[in-house]
C-alpha cells in the first residue's frame, strides 16, 4: 500500500523505538486506542497546533492529547505557570491554593458545581460520581447509553464498543450492572429505563466523545432528566470531553438541564492529569468524612495526586486563557464540518459540534448514535486518517474524532480540506 | 489547648483560605486524610525538605507528598527536566519516548516488570492488576490483608480502617468481594485463604503504608506466595509506597518473592500523577487489544493521562537521581527509629523500615499489624503530630507515617528528636 510505504519511509526511528516499546508494553502502548497499523509514530515534542515525531516529521494535530488541549500544545501562558509552579513544588500532598482557586473558577462557570472533588483521572471522577449516586439513593443499578465512554471504572465498561450486547473483556468487576439505553432515542431509552427497576443514576455525555462525535439532541437529554426526576435516580452528566470545549462552562446548560452530578477533566486540567466530580452541597457532602457517619458516607477519596498544584495550575491558567477563544475555535469547527460534508457529499456523514468534527464513510443515513457510527465503513475512516498521517502531515488518531484548538488557524483548516479532497478523489476511482 | 492556640495564631491566612475551601470542597479537601483539626494549613510552596504555608511558616516535611518525593520537593534535576518537558508539551496523547525510557529503567530494576502499563494513579494500577488477575485465572474473588491500602478501587476498599469487619462506606461496588486476612499471621491467613475457595489473587504490601508503617515479615510474605502457587491464585505485590523507597528497585526481592504482578507509583513517577502495573509478558499480554480476543482480553486501558511525558520524565529523572541515595536516607530512618524508641521508651512502639518511621503510643506490645496499630492511643499520636506542626515547625500529617528524603539531613533528624523529647516530657507530667 502506497500510504504505508510512504509512512515507513519517513518514520524509521519511530519504527525502531516502537519495536522497543512493544517489548516493554502490552500492545506497545499504555492506552489501546493509541495503536494503529503498522505502528504509531513516537512523538518527540509538540507546540501550538503541531506535534513532531522522533524522525523530525511535523503534523497538524487534531487529536490534541485526547482532545484535552483547547489552547493547543504547550501554550505560553500555561507553560510559564507550570514552570513557575515547578519551582514551588508539584506535589504538596496537602491543601494548597491552586485547587481552591480552580474550584472557585469551576463553581462560577458551572452552576451544578457547588462543590468539587478532584481525582487523578476522568475514570476516577465518573467512578466516584457513581459511588456518590449509590450512596445518595441507596440503590445499586446504574444506566448509561450505548457507546458512551466513561473510562475504565466498574460497571461503566459495558456497551462501549459494537456489538454493544457482548462483554468488553474478561475479569470485569460488577459487569452487567449498567443498563444500556439507545442514544438519541427517547422512546427506546425510556422503555428500557422503566423496565430496569430502581436506578441510582443515569450517566450520559452531551456528545459521544469516543462513540463517534455524536451530539445528544436536547430533547433526548431532557427526557432522561425527566425520567430521573420522576424515578428518584440521579442525573450524572459526563462533561469530561465537552466541558470548556464547546463554550466556557458546560454543555448541559444549553439543553436546559439541572444535573445532580457533573464530571470534568481534560481541558479543565489543562491537559495535566486531573478529573473532577462536581455537585450540590448536599450530595457532595456524602464525601465529607467528618459529617457523614461511616455507614452513610461515600468513600470518595481522590488519591495521592488529587488536587496536586501542577494540574490545578494548568487548569486554572487554561480556563483563564480560554476566555473569548470559543467563538474562533467553534467557527473553525463549523466551517470544517461544512467543508468536509461538501467534499465527501454522498460518500460520508459528518458529525461533531463546536470545534469537534468526525467523518463517517458509507453511512446509511444521518449518524445519530454510536450504533449508526459503528455501522459505517470503519476501514475507509482509518485509511482516510492514516493517509493524512502518512502523506499530508495531518494527525487525526485513526478512528477518532478531531478537534480544533485555539492554536489552529484558517491555514490548518484549508490543509485539512485539501487532504480530504485528495482522499475523496481516491474514493471515486 | 495551647498547641491549637499557637497554631491559630500563626496561620490566620490559612484559616481564611480553608474556610473558602470548605465552601468549595466536601470536608474542605480532595483527600479525606488531608484534613486535621482545627484546619490544615494551606501550602504555598515546597523545596527540598521544607514546605511553606500561605502565612510564611516553614515546616520540615515528613509527609513528603504522600511519601512520593524521595528526593525531596522540587529537586533541581527533576525540576529542570520538567521545565524542559513543558516546552516540548506535557500531553502528547500518543506514544512518546519518555515512557519507553522509564519502562526500560523499571524493567532493569524490577525483575517482575517484563512489561508495564501506565495509569494516572495507584488506585487505577491496583484495580487493573486485579482485573488482569481475574482475566488470567477466570476467577472472581480476591484477598487482601487487614489494613492494607490499595486505593479506592472496587473490592479493595474493605478492611482498610478499624474495625475491619464493618463496611467502609455506602454505595460501594462489589463490596465484600475481597477476603481479608490477618497481617503477619501466616497461620490465621492460610486458614482464611483456604476456606475462601478459588481466588484470582492475593494483594499485599511489603509494608503497610496507610496501615501504620508495619513491615511484612519475610516468612509471612513467603507463606502467601506459597499459598498462591499451590492454589493457582496470582500474587500481586503492591509496591506503590515501597518501590524505590527502601532500595533502588522493589522490596519484594528482599523477601525472595516472585510476584506475578507488581504495582508502582509515587516515587516511580517522581511525585507526578502516575501508576504502573507491571508483570510478565504472558499476563500483561492479556491487556494487548491486538493479541487477545475480546472475550479473553483484560480491558486495561490506562486513560487519557497514561504515560504522559511530564509524569514519565519526572519518574525517569527521579530514578536517575536516586542512584546511591538510599544508604543515606535509610540511615536517617534507622537512627530516627532508634532515637524515637529511646525517647518514648515504655510509652510508645516505633515501626517503619528504611527511611520510613511511625510512633504508636500506648501499644500493648510490638506493633505487627494494622490491628495492633489501630489499638494504640491514636489521640496521643495526633497530639504529638499536631503539636510539632503548631510549635516545632515539623510536618508529619497527623496519624500518618513519616518519611525522610534525600533532601533531609542530620539537623532535621536532631530537630525531630528534640521535638519528640518535648512531647515525651509532657506525657510524663
Amino acid at each position: 500500500m502506497d500510504a504505508e510505504a510512504a509512512y515507513r519511509r519517513k518514520t524509521p526511528r519511530s519504527a525502531r523505538l516502537f519495536a522497543l516499546s512493544e517489548r516493554l508494553h502490552a500492545g506497545g502502548v499504555s492506552h489501546n486506542i493509541r495503536f494503529f497499523e503498522p505502528y504509531p509514530f513516537v512523538a518527540r515534542s509538540a507546540s501550538g497546533s503541531r506535534i513532531r515525531d522522533v524522525d523530525g516529521n511535523s503534523y497538524a494535530d487534531y487529536w490534541m492529547g485526547h482532545w484535552s488541549l483547547a489552547l493547543g500544545h504547550s501554550p505560553p501562558r500555561v507553560r510559564a505557570a507550570l514552570r513557575a509552579q515547578a519551582g514551588r513544588g508539584w506535589m504538596h500532598g496537602t491543601c494548597s491554593e491552586p485547587a481552591i482557586r480552580l474550584s472557585e473558577a469551576l463553581s462560577r462557570a458551572v452552576p451544578a458545581a457547588e462543590k468539587t472533588r478532584y481525582t487523578a483521572s476522568g475514570t476516577e471522577a465518573v467512578a466516584y460520581a457513581v459511588r456518590l449516586a449509590r450512596a445518595a439513593t441507596g440503590r445499586r443499578r446504574i444506566a448509561k447509553v450505548e457507546g458512551g465512554w466513561h473510562g475504565y471504572g466498574p460497571g461503566l465498561v459495558s456497551s462501549v464498543n459494537w456489538p454493544f450486547g457482548e462483554p468488553e473483556g474478561a475479569g470485569m468487576e460488577a459487569e452487567g450492572r449498567a443498563v444500556s439505553v439507545p442514544y438519541n432515542d427517547s422512546e427506546g431509552s425510556l422503555r428500557k429505563l422503566e423496565r430496569a427497576g430502581k436506578l441510582a443514576c443515569v450517566v450520559v455525555e452531551p456528545l459521544l466523545g469516543g462513540g463517534g462525535g455524536v451530539p445528544a439532541e436536547p430533547d433526548y437529554l431532557r427526557s432522561l432528566e425527566e425520567f430521573c426526576r420522576k424515578s428518584g435516580a440521579l442525573l450524572v452528566v459526563d462533561e469530561i470531553v465537552t466541558g470548556f470545549r464547546l463554550r466556557y462552562g458546560c454543555a448541559y446548560e444549553r439543553a436546559g438541564l439541572s444535573p445532580d452530578l457533573v464530571t470534568l477533566g481534560k481541558i479543565a486540567g489543562g491537559g495535566m492529569p486531573m478529573g473532577a466530580v462536581c455537585g450540590s452541597d448536599e450530595i457532595m457532602g456524602l464525601a465529607d468524612a467528618r459529617a457523614a457517619p461511616r455507614e452513610k458516607r461515600a468513600y470518595v477519596g481522590g488519591g495521592t495526586f488529587s488536587a496536586n498544584p501542577a494540574s490545578m495550575t494548568a487548569g486554572l491558567e487554561t480556563l483563564a486563557g480560554l476566555r473569548g477563544k470559543h467563538a474562533g475555535m467553534n467557527e473553525l469547527g463549523r466551517r470544517a464540518r461544512k467543508d468536509l460534508a461538501s467534499v465527501f457529499s454522498g460518500a460520508a456523514e459528518v458529525t461533531g459540534a463546536g470545534s469537534l468534527f468526525m467523518v463517517h464513510f458509507g453511512a446509511a443515513g444521518p449518524v445519530r448514535s454510536a450504533a449508526d457510527a459503528a455501522g459505517c465503513d470503519l476501514g475507509a475512516q482509518r485509511r482516510y486518517h492514516f493517509g493524512m498521517i502518512a502523506e499530508d502531515g495531518i494527525f487525526c488518531l485513526p478512528g477518532k474524532m478531531g478537534a480544533f484548538s485555539a492554536a489552529h488557524g484558517a491555514r490548518d483548516a484549508a490543509r485539512l480540506k485539501a487532504a480530504s479532497e485528495k482522499f475523496a478523489c481516491s474514493l471515486r476511482k
